[in-house]
Order: C-alpha cells, then sequence, then structure tokens
C-alpha cells in the first residue's frame, strides 16, 4: 500500500438512485485527479460519524457531480448509514494483499488457512475487485481445492460472516445441490419443526431455474428475514424458510456464487465449502444433503456423486458436524410443478393430503434420513415416523405456524392466485415418453415469466415411462401476458422437452 | 440464444454524464422485467437512424429513470452517436457462443482458429462480460497457448480491428517488452524514417511506470492521431508517434489487456499474439523486439527470455514477417529520466547530440539492427549507419518534422516546461552502487503525479557501479503540489532504491 492511500478528502454525498448491484461512486473529475485515482479503481468511503467503511469502484463525470461532492448508489447508502448532503471520507484503497495469494494459486501452489482467509475477507468487504475475484474462482476450478484447503475455505467463510445460535435445541439442516423444482424443503422444514427438532432453513431464489425455494415460499410468506427474526420464528415453531440472501451468514460466498454462474464454474472443492459454510453458520450439528443424478441436473454420474458424498463427509467430521449425503435419482422432475406460485400451491397440496407422488416420497425419505441420523428415531425408522407426521396432518399445522411466524396469511393451497394466461402444449405423436428435460421445462417456464412473475410458469401432465396417444396435453404454461405465453409456447415447439421411446434409431438407404 | 431476445423495446434516451470506462445503460425496473433482464445482464442497443449497435451491462433504477426511457452513459452515446431524446431499440442480448470455448480451454482442450475467433469478437463487441473474459485470460495462463493457438489467436485479433496500409513503402516496427522508462522509441522512430523507412508506431499510455511512450511524446504533438492521420504523417515524413488507445488495430486487445494489468498476468502466448497482431495490423513486415532482461523487469532470465524469443520468431513466420529479438541488459534505467515532460526533454537533448549515453547507446543499436533485418544496409553495418544519422542531426531534423506533422509545437529540449517544486534525494552513506530498483523509481515518480501531472517525475544522477560519498544527490524528485511532493520523498526514505555494495551479508553474535 502505497502512503498516497494515507491521504483522503472530505466529501458531500449526492444520491445517485441507481440500482446496480454493485458498489459504486461517482467522483468530479478534479477530485479525481487530486485523490490520484482513475475510472475503475477503488476508493475507501468512510462515515465520519458510524465509523462504518466500505470500498466502492470509481466512476468518473465532470457534470453530474461537483467539485467536492460525491455521488453515491444506493447500495452504498445501505451500508454507510449515509443519505444525501453527509460528509464521507474518501481515499484510495490499498492494493489488497490476496492478490499474491490468488496468483500463487493460479500457479498451482497450495494456500494456507490465513491466505484463504485473506481471500474471503477481501472479497466479502469488496477490496477484490470482479476481475481479480474472477480470477480465483478460475484458479479453484483449474487446479482444485485438497481436502485441507477445502476445510480452510468453509471455516473462512464462516468466520466472515454472522452466525446463528439456538440454545437448547437439536439443529439439522438439509442441503439439496442442483435441485430443480418441487420444493422438498416446503414439506421436510414443517415434518421435522413438528417432531421437535429445530431447522433454521434458508434457501436462495431462482437463478437458472423457474423458482427458488425462497421465491415459492414468498408467494405465502415474508422471506427477507433477519438474522434475529430467523432466531425467534425457530425458537416459536421449531422450523423457518427465509431468503438466505437477507442474512449475512456467508456474504463472501453471496458473492463467489454471482461470479460462477455466468460460466456455470462449480469447483467441488468450493461447493462444499459454500453448502458447509452456510450449514456451519445456521449452527447445524445435522446435515442431510441431497445429491440428484442425472442427465439435466449438475451432477451426471453415481461416480463423481460418491466421490463428492465422501468430501462432504470429511469436511463434516473436521467441522463437527455429522453429514449424511443421500444420492437420489435426478432423471426425473419433482413433482409436476415449475414456477414460484405453481410449486408453492403443489407443495401445500401434499401437506394437505390431497396427493403423495415423487416429490412427497422424495421430501419423506429425506426427513426420514434427518430423524435417524439426529438419534431421534432408530435406524429404519425415519421414514415410517416421518410419514406418519406429514399424513396425521401435523406437519400441515406446523406448516400454517411457521406462516404465520413468518407474517404470512396464505395457509390453504386454495389461496394460492393463478395467471391471467394458460396454453396447453400438446404430443404430436402417440407413444411411451422415455425422457423429460427438466432444463427444458424451466427454461419454458422462465420464458413465461417465473421467477419474475410469481404466477408464471408450468404444470406437466405427464411422467417417464407414460404411454400417450396424438394430442395429448403434455404440459400447460401459465403466464402474465400474452407475449411471455407465445414466446414461451413457441420455444417449446422447436425444441425437443419430452421424448418418446423409439426402435429405429438411424436409417440408411 | 433465447427468442426472448427477439423481443425489442423503443426506449427514448436519457444522458447520464458518467464516464465509467464500461458501456452502462440504465433502465426503470417496470422496463426491464418486461425485457425479463436483471442488473449486470447485458442488453443489446440499436440506433435505428444509422443501425449502429452495441451491447451494454445493465444498472436498475426506480425513480431517476422513467418508464419508457433508458439512461445511457457517455461511452455509450459515442458508439451509437445518439443524444438526449433519441430513440434506441433495446433487447436483453443472448448468451454468447463464445462462453462454451471458454469452459473448454478451462478444462485443457486447445481451442481453434473459429473458437478463438469468435472469442476475440465477443470481447471486442462487449458481448463477454469482465467475468467471462477474466476466466478467459485466467486459462491462458494457467492452461498455455501452444505455437498454433499463438497464431490464431494472432490473426483473430488482427481481423477484429483495422489495419494500416502505407503503399510503396517498406513498412518497420519496433517493440519493447516491459521496458520502463528512458523512451528509445523518440529516437528510433527519426532515425529509421531518415533512412528512408516507414515506421508507423503507435505506442501506449502509462499503466504502471511513470510514463509511456504515448505520454512522453503528448508532451511535444497530438498523439491521438486517427488511422488516417497516421497514413499522412508516415506518407508525409516516414515515421509517426502516435497513441495505440486512440486506433482500433486491435481493441480486443486494448480490453484484454485491461483485464491482465490488476493481477499482473501476462500469458506469454498472450503477449506475443498481443504485440505481434498489433505491428501486423500496421502492415509491418520487418519488427525488432527489444526483450530486456533483469530482476526489476517483466523478464527476469536470459534462459526464459531466449525461449519467448523463437516463439516470437516462429509466429512472425507464419504471419509473413521478418522478426529479430534483442535481448537487452534490463538491470539499469534507460537513461536517467523518469515522468513524460522529463522523458520528452531527455530524448530530445539525446537527438539534439548533447549527450550520449546508455539510452542512446541502445537506441542506436536497435534502429541498426532495423536496418539491417530490411537489408537496407548490410550485416554489420547498421550501428555505425544509425550513429551517422543521429550525429549529423538528420534525426533531429527528421523528429521536427515529425514533430510538426503531428501539429506540435514544441522542437527543442529547452521548451519544455519543468515542475513546479523539486527535492533532492540524498544518500545516507558513503560506498560503491550495486543495484538501483527501476520499479521503486517509477514508483516514486508516480507518487509524485506522473503521469497525470506531466511535469512530475524523477531525475536520477548516478548510475550502477558510481562511487558514492554521504549526503550525495541521488535523484531529484520533481511535483506539481507539495503534498505528493513530501508523499513521494516520504516513500523513497521509506524504500531501498538504491543498494550500495556490502562486504559483511550477516553477522552473528
Amino acid at each position: 500500500m502505497s502512503p498516497e492511500s494515507n491521504y483522503s478528502q472530505n466529501l458531500k454525498v449526492k444520491t445517485i438512485d441507481i440500482l446496480s448491484g454493485k458498489l459504486i461512486v461517482v467522483l468530479n473529475e478534479l477530485d479525481a485527479k487530486e485523490l490520484g485515482v482513475l475510472p475503475l479503481e477503488r476508493v475507501e468511503l468512510t462515515n465520519p460519524r458510524n465509523k462504518k467503511s466500505v470500498n466502492a469502484v470509481l466512476d468518473i463525470t465532470d457534470t453530474m457531480i461537483g467539485e467536492n461532492e460525491i455521488g453515491i448508489f444506493k447500495d452504498v447508502h445501505k451500508i454507510l448509514s449515509t443519505k444525501d448532503g453527509s460528509i464521507v471520507q474518501v481515499r484510495p484503497s490499498g492494493k489488497p494483499r490476496s492478490i499474491e495469494f490468488i496468483k500463487k494459486k493460479m500457479d498451482g501452489y497450495k494456500l494456507n488457512q490465513d491466505q484463504l482467509k485473506q481471500i474471503v475477507n477481501d472479497i466479502a468487504s469488496n477490496k477484490l475487485s470482479e476481475i481479480e475475484a474472477t480470477a480465483f474462482i478460475a484458479a479453484v476450478y483449474m487446479k482444485g481445492f485438497d481436502l485441507e484447503e477445502t476445510v480452510f475455505m468453509t471455516k473462512a467463510l464462516i468466520e466472515n460472516g454472522k452466525t446463528l445460535e439456538i440454545p437448547n435445541a437439536t439443529v439439522v439442516d438439509k442441503h439439496s445441490i442442483g435441485g430443480t423444482n418441487g420444493r422438498a424443503t416446503m414439506i421436510i422444514v414443517p415434518i421435522i419443526a413438528a417432531a421437535g427438532l429445530a431447522i433454521p432453513k434458508t434457501s436462495s431464489r431462482s437463478i437458472t431455474s423457474a423458482s427458488g425455494t425462497a421465491d415459492a415460499m414468498e408467494v405465502l410468506a415474508n422471506v427477507s428475514l433477519s438474522l434475529n427474526k430467523i432466531r425467534q420464528v425457530v425458537e416459536k415453531t421449531g422450523g423457518c424458510i427465509a431468503w438466505g440472501g437477507a442474512v449475512e451468514l456467508a456474504p463472501a460466498d453471496d458473492k463467489i456464487i454471482k461470479i460462477e454462474y455466468p460460466l456455470s464454474l462449480d469447483p467441488e472443492g468450493q461447493v462444499i465449502a459454500s453448502v458447509m459454510a452456510k450449514k456451519a453458520s445456521v449452527g447445524a450439528k445435522f446435515v442431510v444433503i441431497d445429491l440428484p443424478v442425472g442427465p439435466f441436473v449438475k451432477v451426471h454420474s453415481r461416480d463423481s456423486a460418491e466421490v463428492m458424498a465422501l468430501k462432504f463427509i470429511e469436511v463434516g467430521k473436521k467441522l463437527g458436524i455429522k453429514v449424511e449425503v443421500v444420492i437420489t435419482n435426478g432423471s426425473e422432475p419433482s413433482g409436476r410443478a415449475f414456477g414460484p406460485n405453481l410449486e408453492a400451491k403443489y407443495a401445500l397440496e401434499i401437506l394437505e393430503g390431497k396427493f403423495f407422488d415423487n416429490l412427497g416420497q422424495k421430501s419423506v425419505e429425506l426427513a426420514g434420513a434427518l430423524l435417524e441420523l439426529t438419534g431421534h428415531v432408530s435406524k429404519g425408522k425415519g421414514f415410517e415416523k416421518a410419514l406418519n407426521i406429514l399424513e396425521s396432518g401435523e406437519a400441515l399445522a406446523k406448516m400454517k405456524e411457521i406462516i404465520r411466524a413468518q407474517g404470512g396469511k396464505i395457509v390453504s393451497s386454495d389461496q394460492i392466485g393463478k395467471a391471467k394466461f394458460k396454453k396447453l402444449f400438446v404430443s404430436r405423436h402417440s407413444g411411451e415418453i422415455s425422457s423429460i428435460n427438466v432444463g427444458l421445462l424451466n427454461k419454458v417456464a422462465r420464458i413465461a415469466g417465473a421467477p419474475s412473475h410469481k404466477k408464471a410458469g408450468l404444470m406437466l401432465n405427464v411422467e417417464q415411462g407414460s404411454k400417450i396417444s396424438k394430442n395429448k396435453v403434455l404440459f400447460e404454461i401459465h403466464a402474465e401476458n400474452k407475449r411471455k405465453l407465445d414466446a414461451a409456447y413457441d420455444f417449446a415447439m422447436r425444441n425437443q422437452i419430452v421424448s418418446l421411446k423409439r426402435i429405429i434409431l438411424e436409417k440408411f438407404s
């Protein structure tokens, strides 16, 4: 860090009402020159009233912001607790130390606990730019983490964030790697809570699928809960389903995930560290991990799933967490619904006992595995116990409690609203269904508007192995506007979503 | 690409007067939802009047920009030729095809010509985000380019940009890899032009050093020349020294360099492709590459310099360019000046015959190598010929011609302005100078304000091997304001810039 960085200016804040998803500030050209900083370089801002500080990326203007002023975007205001007219101290950020460690990893060296900690802290505090953080993730993808590095990374992620403590409770958690639809969590959490265990579940919003668990739960209740509110809800009801993005359990991890997404980079070591850090942060001592394997989900082969499973268990041991990984059949959709409202309704219907299908089966199996893992029931008795809680209506009653504790009002599947438009997609041939492409179904639901339009989505009417006749309805597309409905339908027409069994695979003549 | 991307909106432009160094547009939340795009995703903008289009990154606001409006930053205006109140068509950009190829490179596969072309085109047209482009550079750094890939990359960079043609001329060029100070180019170009060859030199501005050649030349003349203007200047005078950033010779390369910089990532294959693409783009058929080797420059060992040299020559062959690589002594500064004004003055003084030192020697040797390479003089006669052109005053006369052709007025070293403040840095001990850290000298000059403050910088008063007494002036720091002068002095005090020879290396007791 150069001595330059000791020099700071006091500038008057002018709000720029833009939500950019990044921490950006704007300086007048004159002030930027005086500070010796260029566009895209980073400056450190401090609010002298509360000593809160933040590193932000610099843009430069010569008209919009006057001399001795600083334009700050909304996201920066939030962190500093500043407002229009506040005074902030601004100085050039030094070059973060972790750059040296990133370079080491790129050159194939192993990183130690302190080095990974520094990288995680610099990512979380925005000291590393997107370019630098991407180079790190790319290095982890290409060079890998060994078991020790994975554990160090996990610990660094945990220590960097906040943690939840629920006193006098057996805290458990579940996680699904790359699950795509169905929302088993909304069935498992009430079963587990009804059984007397504590399950403070934080879930994500959709990135590539039609709905995340947080998106579906939001149809019923508020999911943007503070850590304090999560504790209250769990102490009262035993469970909650909150949006992980609203709490700062592992803030560096959220930034890493944003970087992994555009290239679908999921370095195995990082995925394990990321999942385990979040589980440890909520204080879970028993964790069941659902690892679906199939052609259209993240993990394609049993072999690689088994390798990953063993690593999860090892990392768990080092953190004092008992982990069970269950490899599940990911070749079929989990239930028929795609999209927030449709998935929320579907999960509630299972809790209401209206039907019991492969999603119900999976949820009860996973809940049963958790009950056995904690020793709450003896080996082999988990499924029966979980099924009993579901069938007796205890799980539904518990779900209603949780929804109300999270400030929700919708407690019955009948209350969930439907989309304005619907279009049926029918088969063009008759035959037996050999495969259903879950990725494409998600895509159709997204083009129809999900998850932004909560009511938009797709309902599947058939399953693998079904024998269908020509013109049979394969799925219904739901949308909030006509254009999106048509676009989704067109996309479905142009892609092979449902495949029929073929005897003649190729013809020569 | 999803069918979604066929949907576009016509929106009214509202200018946001921010220079962000990136292409950014701001949409109202309602319009963004309608288009189905999220913050940080990319949209394609088209100006319907001239069909110009550009890919930009999206920010979102709910107040600053109204419905049916789009806020666009200055950089976007420039490309589209739009203004406040214009109408632009906006649609979501599809996922670029090159992402798949980047992933392939990360997984260790070799890329073919078409794939590298696609990556280069998508970087140049801003279709790849910073994250995606960084992943590519990181992959090239970690997996390397073989010779064939280097050639493909070079060709892709050339084809993506514009090219210069100077009819009826022997076009030559020189390039220095990681040179740090001195500006040999400003001496070589007039020698070569005076000899009757054409040398359309494009140079860079400083990134980490106290001055780039473009910064120093700008003290004397205009360096932001269009391709057309470069052609005119060279046709008239035989040479020019322009800023490469102002012409679109290899626009993707400029973006790649911006990504390489923060992590000092210089994958060898990419460095070669980058240099050779720029040389080929100006139509050079003979190129001398100066590869300084030393502890404080980019290349540290003779061995790695030789490996790199052979690759340069091979790639040159495939492009029809005769390349000579000269490995030079990079362990000492090239001349005594650091900073734009000081370096420009120093180079002019050598051309004026006021002195002849190691910078003069290096420049004449390199010019001589170029003359021999083209066959302009016979082997072994290059140095003598070049020295003669310098000593006879022909090179100075040519430099004055070039300066005037580039719209400059300063043609004598006496006309160059000096900084307001100066501070002497003296030795604290007597002894013999064993090494001088060029990197730290650059740093001192930068803290003093160079290159933003053109007059700021540093003049070195000693050289390696000098025997000095205590309180001898080692260097002078020049600055435009007192604060920067003191900061630079403090930094120099706290660092070992000039090392004295030691007999006792360590003591035990």
